[in-house]
This record gives C-alpha cells, structure tokens and sequence, in this order.
C-alpha cells in the first residue's frame, strides 16, 4: 500500500506546501514524500508516490483534485461516442515527472531496500474517467459496459496501452517491482469481471518489462480472486475481508500473496494489533511467497507509532519462525 | 429486497404527503406502500415497508430521516459507559404501529401471495447507532469492538433481545417469514465477524419463533457466508458479488439461497436483463430451494417497467424449467 499519506506529520507538512497534484508533478517533492516513510518507519521497501489518475490527464477529462473530496473529473467519459473523440495518451509526454522522482528515490536510496512501482488497473482508473470521480453503484460505468461494450473495450484499450507505457516507464527508470491497483473492482459481478476486466488486465499485465515481479491488488475481491489470479501477477493483494489462508488456498500456493490486516486495527491498542499481525503470520504458516501489508491504505487517523511498531512486529515475528 | 421505494411513482406520491418516518409510523400508510408494489410487479411475496431503524428510537439516540441524506442519529453510542446508560428496548410501547401494519396487510393481501416481514441484523443496527449514521470505514464501530468489547457485546446483547421482539411480534401479527438484513456485515474481516458477530446473529434466530422461515442478508459476504450459514438462517440471501452455484455450494445445498442479480443490471435493456435472469436461473440449476430475487435493493433509477419485465422474465423461465 502507499505508504505516504495524511497519517505522517512530515507528509501534512509537504502537503501545506504544495497541492496534491504540484506535489506529485514535482520529482524532488514526490520522492521526498516516497522516501520519508521508509526512513521513519523501518518498511522493507519503498513505495513510488504518485497518482493511479496522472495518465489520464492528457484526454483532457479536467483533472483535479479538489480540497478533501478526492479526485474529481470534469468532463466525464460516459458514452461510445465520447470515447471514440478520444486519442491516445502520449505518456512519455504526460508524466516524465513521475519518471524522474524513480530515478531520484533510486539514488537516494542506494539499493537499502527496493522501490516499488505503482499504477492504477485499467478498470478502476475507467470507472473515475466514466463516473468523475468515487462512486457508490458505478452506475455510469456498468451502463457503458452493459450497453455499449465496444465503447467500453475502446477506453480499456486506451488505458491498457498507456498503463503498459507507464509502468514500463517506472522499470526502466529503476523500479524494481510494480504494483497494479484495481481498487473498486469488488463492485462487480463475477461475470462482468471476466466479460469487461479480465481480458483487458491481463493484456496490460501481459505487456509489462519481463522479470519485474507484478503485484496485483484490488478490494472487495473474495469471489474475484480465481479470476484476478488468471489475469495475471507474481502476487494477489489480499484486502482484510477474507483469512489470508482460505485465499491464497483459492488462489493457489503457486502465486505469492500479500495482506492483509485490516487498517482499522493499527487504530486499537499495540497489544491488539500484535495478536492479529501473529493471527496472520499463523495463516501464512511461514510458507515462502507471503508479503505482509495492510489489506487496503493506511487510514489518515492512525498514530505513526502504532504503524511502526506493526513494522517492528511483523520482523520480529517473522525472525522467530 | 424491499419492494416499496423511490422508484415507484406511486411511492413518491406517498412521500410528498408523508415524511420517512411519519410513513413508516402510520400503519394505513405503510400497508398501503407494501401493497402497490405487489399489485403492480405481480411479485410471489409482500415486503413488509419498515425501517431497520425503527427499533432504537426508544434509546434516545435522536433518530432523524434527513432529506435525501438517509438516517441521522443525533446522539452516537460510542463507549462501553455510553452503552452502560442504555436500558431494555420496550419493543411493543416503541413499534406497535408496525404489528398493525403486518395485520392490515394481510388483510389485503387476504391469502394471495405471503408476507414477509423485516428487521435489521444486530451488528448493521449497531453501526448506525455507533457510527450516528452510515460510514464508509466503520472505524467508531470498529473501536468499541476491539478496544471495549465487553461494551460491544451489551449493546449487540439490547438489539439482539429487542430485534426477536421485534420479528416475533411481526410473526404473530401474521408474517409468515422474516427477513433479516445484515447490509453492511461484508466491511468486516471474517475473524471479526466470527467473534463479535456470528455469536449474537445466532442468539436472534435461535430466539425467533419456530417454524417460520428465516432469511439471513448481506452485502459484500462473499468470504462470510459460510460463517453467516453457521449463524443461521433457512435461507442465504447472495449480493450480487458472487457466483450464485459456486456461493450454493459453500453455504450448502441443505440450505435455500435467496439472490442474485445485480440491481444495475435492471437499468439496462430488456435483452440484457433477459441474458442476465437465464444465468442466474442456469447457475441454480432448477434445484429447489433458490428465490430469485436482486443481489440488494432496486435502485432508485430503476424504470418499473424493467422491474414489471423482470418478474414475468423469472415466471416465465422458471415454468419452462
């Protein structure tokens, strides 16, 4: 998961000079803020800082993040039509910032621990092009599947092309994995998973730099995760709504995993957060290819000290086995 | 699903004379609104129109139906001494308008199709009155859990005795089965459910009266079900999430299973809901023992023509079978 955000003293502190936007656009401030985390709390990998939104700014949907409501998209993508006026997405040209801040959080961190590479699944990064921005029903988004699938198909296109571009972009640059974010996937039926998702993912996952591990995470994914798995990735993020064991049993042993504690733990007491780390770690069984994290971001609330010391849990638990 | 809603013309006629609450407190007016849907789709059952929330008024919460921003309540319970202050829910002095609304319309109904009558499930009434309205992290609720759970447990321990109240009432004012709807359960990891929920689900149908079916709801389960089975229920309702044979199967094909379409789907053409009601109906199997019903509730954008259309699709294909 992104590891800079609202909890960090330091990231509020950057965020009071810079919007959100200014920040990731600058690659000396966005690998400032990729850095900070890593140094203050201990993690074993460093978190690329930027936004699964970054790509589409070029099709001139009106991208903007708006004062603590999140990303908001003017001019919606709703209908074939509006898709058919859209060309493709010159990546190189839209975000050789975000390639510049991985070479600087490479240097800067002279191979102490990897940097992971980060974008967003075509599908979700669609739904905020077709919705403008989060959504409770994704009704715009399910109706252009529904009712116009080939317009549906254009945009993934669109999408899959440019997310291949950009995280190929992020390995050349330096990344030493990626991570594919298909956040809101979980409001969709199995079935339109795999008739509107699947194949588009799995070409973009098929499209990547070979020997870059791929970690493939999305929430609300109990009865997608087969699917996710068929779609591709070295590793399935697992969200906290299923047991870390049943899972990567449905996912099968021959895939890593990641996950996958619930954020709202790290709220509650150390002594809490502990038995539910060693509950995950016991899940896990001390069998190689598990990647522990939280099962979504961090959530703004949360004290720095307790998402340290999980840190310090997760590798002192994980020495004594 | 409730039946009764935005979606219907005559519905909204009704809530431009009657607040939510005065709606739901008038039991002319809440016979009536159970009944229009019954006589316009040609639906097999009657839902009775309530509120979950209906049932802690009398905690002194402040319940309030705020105009197009669904239930406030004014005074949260967030702390184990807040829920030390709560006494017994007087359930007949509280809701009697309810039990007189189950017996008008069974008087309509006069034998024609069954009523089903209707609570919310312990843990989703809780969140409201810990949250003081609906959440998107459910951290207040999630707290009380793990950091004061002897308080948690007094309070599902008050809505779990005045929800069997409740539907026993329902039961011998002539409801001839009862649903129980735990919506938004699906935001908690399964060992969360199984601690602090599943114990107290299964106190409220154990304390129901006997031989009237149960049905056990929620949204996002996919990873619960087999848990929510263990907690009871004669029937399974199945969100839309989820494949309805492969969700069969893991509950158990000794017991029924209410599902699955995904209410979007309805505002699509007839064609689309047409392929989407045979797969459901293929994914059952013919097997007895599955209703047909939404994955969740009609969604106010809903054309009740395509609701109309929906009903005679699943008669029609059924009957063939």
């Amino acid at each position: 998961m992104r590891q800079a955000g609202r909890y960090l003293p330091e990231y509020r502190a950057m965020r009071e000079r810079y919007g959100f936007l200014q920040l990731a656009r600058n690659p000396e401030a966005a690998a400032e803020v990729t850095l900070q985390p890593v140094d203050r709390l201990g993690v074993d990998a460093a978190i690329l800082f930027a936004d699964i939104l970054l790509i589409v700014e070029p099709l001139g949907v009106g991208l903007e993040f708006a004062k603590g409501e999140g990303p908001v998209i003017h001019r919606p993508v709703r209908t074939e039509a509006q898709v058919a006026r859209l060309g493709a997405i010159d990546v190189d040209g839209a975000v050789p910032f975000v390639f510049e801040a991985v070479r600087r959080v490479k240097q800067a961190l002279g191979g102490k621990v990897p940097l992971i590479g980060f974008a967003g699944a075509p599908f979700t990064v669609a739904s905020y092009v077709v919705e403008g921005g989060p959504s409770r029903d994704y009704l715009h988004t399910k109706r252009l599947m529904f009712e116009e699938p080939d317009g549906w198909a254009r945009l993934m296109g669109i999408l899959v092309d440019a997310t291949a571009r950009y995280l190929n972009g992020q390995i050349a640059a330096g990344a030493e994995a990626v991570q594919i974010f298909d956040s809101w996937v979980g409001v969709l039926a199995p079935d339109d998973y795999r008739a509107f998702v699947m194949p588009h993912t799995q070409a973009l996952i098929r499209a990547l730099t070979r020997g870059t591990p791929v970690i493939h995470f999305g929430t609300g994914t109990a009865a997608l995760l087969p699917h996710m798995r068929a779609a591709g990735g070295d590793v399935i993020g697992l969200d906290w709504r299923v047991d870390l064991d049943t899972a990567w049993a449905t996912v099968g042993h021959d895939v890593a995993v990641q996950g996958n504690l619930d954020p709202a733990v790290l709220l509650s007491k150390p002594a809490h957060i502990r038995r539910r780390v060693k509950d995950i770690l016991d899940r896990a069984g001390g069998r190689p290819g598990h990647i522990f994290n939280l099962g979504h971001g961090v959530l703004p609330q949360t004290p720095v000290d307790h998402v340290k010391a999980l840190v310090e849990m997760v590798h002192e638990m994980s020495a004594r086995r």
